[in-house]
């Protein structure tokens, strides 16, 4: 039995061309679009242990890491050798979104037509053309069924949509922490967070240089973010109303409080490593997310899905409250499908798909090894 | 039996003076302060009919119209004649708060030292300064003694601080959609509300003309604020995924969606109507507000307030959760207090203590009939 493909670190896929350019839902055209990804574990000669991971919105295709001495990936513990995923038996592709700034073609990128960086001159993307160009992708690399996927948060709604396009070549699906359509709560809270990138004067109607962008407005973007992906329980456990402990990099209007500190920090950090147009971009991607566009209503998008489906909530998940994807499998379940639900009993909010590794790991692994 | 005081629209009183300044609880001092009121119903001869209306953030001493002709207040259908709060038996007396910018000292008034406005060198003053500042326009009125204390968010942080700080001196209160001391989270929000204010160029460090403030950085605070003020649920029935409707001032980043145009339309607003400092003092009075502060811990603070208390929540509320204003009864009730909790069951969130006022009303009348 000969291995077809084994673990590599990122490398990027080309998946169109000029004389195949990639059209966007909406009728755009890309002349030339790299993917970058990675991926872990060996793909079996049958191309039949398939694991795609899908990543949220600041994400990158660096899943875990690959061996000593590389750095940990945002799933670590969930995925490798031994692991709830475990990369003896699956072979596991983290890739990198379209419209991303970590390999992928994006707002960064420089448009072939006109040798400059495309900012906002970039087409409006969707979480389905998200999806078409992983699809692609795994047909570059000769793959064409899937065992699995999952991802929490922008990342679920990627899984949704796999599903929902390629309902005869996905065998399970794992959506967390996410919902069958963006709530008016969650477009209104990235709208405020691309005006507060839009306010920074830096931001430049999207045209800034690599290193000059709108970090301040940025950092205020993520600072709302942080909120939304935390909870009130978990902010009065970890902070509660103490006065500023460490970060004073800021400009303090009066003294501080230390959650206010922590939310400095982290738009800071964000800053360092995220373009503020794929913020946008992403962000708008997430807003037009809703299996029924184009498909009748969005009982019809759900319909779709012939994926085993394990919905995966979080009890104290303000940005997608549980409700919404419990509300997936129990709809699932309705039409007739096979589908159901597990809460994560944490007070993390919506972070927890990135934190409660405990919690999360035997689900996981029950998820991918159920036959 | 003689009237003392009858109704009257807005006037001034001076409550500070270069010889009896006003120093605030940090130890800063205000030279001069007036603040703005009105008043509806007659004082009585025994000046024990007085009700006083404490509002939020953006609010002002307009609680309710004058008669005929006048416009309508923000709880125009709770006082008046015959209304919950019988102008016909109470004297109802609402203030523009210490810090505001409708009529009282705030950081947009002159300071008589330098012939300039304050702007940032207004000092930081907290919900007792706002409370001490209402006891003083009191006191010039010849009024000691409070039949009720009602008020809603920041409203009802002053609410429960005239219970504490004067607790011989209040009958009873009706703290509203608040807590007995402010979240991290809500703190969380408040800063990024005030970052977006500080992004904009025009707010140039807090020093800009009149008419030439952050207006983009205070509508992009105020959409914040407005979904905190709203809910998930609220979003859902009322705007939904519906593309925009109405409001189109704004750029569009791609086609948008109706709460955004909803949220744009709310920001715009605000600008005309409200400082962008003010703003910036007034969530940062919440952010301080705590009942412990100063007073040993919290329960502390709470075992201060003597007076009859009916806390009120409001089901849908993300900004204050109807746990933090139901703990207030509880806690009281545990501390031998005379307290009970009634909770508001809308979808309107936060708002709702501005708008369910059919839910309001027959709780409100019998909280100020009640002997």
């Amino acid at each position: 039995m000969t291995v077809t493909i084994a673990a590599q670190s990122r490398q990027t896929s080309t998946i169109a061309t000029p004389t195949a350019p990639f059209v966007t839902e909406h009728g755009d055209v890309l002349p030339h679009v790299e993917i970058a990804y990675e991926t872990w574990g060996q793909l079996s000669s049958r191309r039949d242990n398939v694991v795609l991971i899908c990543h949220a919105l600041t994400g990158d295709s660096h899943v875990a890491s690959h061996g000593d001495g590389d750095y940990e990936g945002w799933w670590e513990p969930l995925i490798g050798p031994g692991r709830p995923i475990d990369t003896r038996r699956f072979f596991v592709v983290g890739t990198n979104l379209l419209g991303s700034c970590y390999g992928s073609t994006g707002p960064c990128t420089i448009d072939p037509r006109t040798g400059r960086r495309y900012n906002l001159r970039f087409p409006l993307i969707t979480v389905r053309d998200m999806v078409r160009a992983q699809e692609r992708l795994l047909a570059n690399l000769g793959i064409h069924r899937l065992h699995a996927v999952l991802g929490g948060s922008l990342g679920g709604m990627q899984v949704l949509e796999w599903a929902a396009m390629y309902p005869e070549r996905v065998a399970r699906i794992a959506p967390i922490a996410t919902s069958g359509h963006f709530s008016p709560q969650g477009i209104a809270y990235n709208e405020v967070q691309r005006r507060a990138i839009m306010l920074d004067p830096a931001w430049n109607g999207g045209d800034y240089e690599p290193e000059r962008g709108p970090d301040q407005g940025l950092a205020v973007a993520r600072m709302l973010g942080m909120i939304t992906y935390q909870s009130d329980e978990l902010m009065h456990q970890r902070f509660g109303r103490s006065p500023e402990a460490k970060y004073t990099a800021w400009p303090a209007f009066f003294q501080r409080y230390d959650v206010e500190g922590y939310l400095h920090y982290q738009g800071d950090k964000l800053v360092e490593r995220f373009d503020a147009n794929s913020y946008l971009y992403l962000t708008r991607a997430m807003d037009s997310h809703d299996l029924g566009r184009g498909r009748g209503d969005y009982e019809d998008g759900l319909r779709r899905i012939k994926a085993r489906t394990l919905a995966v909530g979080i009890r104290s998940d303000i940005l997608f409250p549980a409700y919404q994807t419990r509300e997936i499998a129990e709809h699932l379940t309705r039409l007739g499908g096979n589908a159901r639900y597990h809460e994560v009993d944490s007070p993390n909010g919506h972070d927890a798909f990135l934190k409660d590794f405990d919690l999360l790991a035997p689900v996981v692994r029950a998820f991918v090894e159920e036959r």
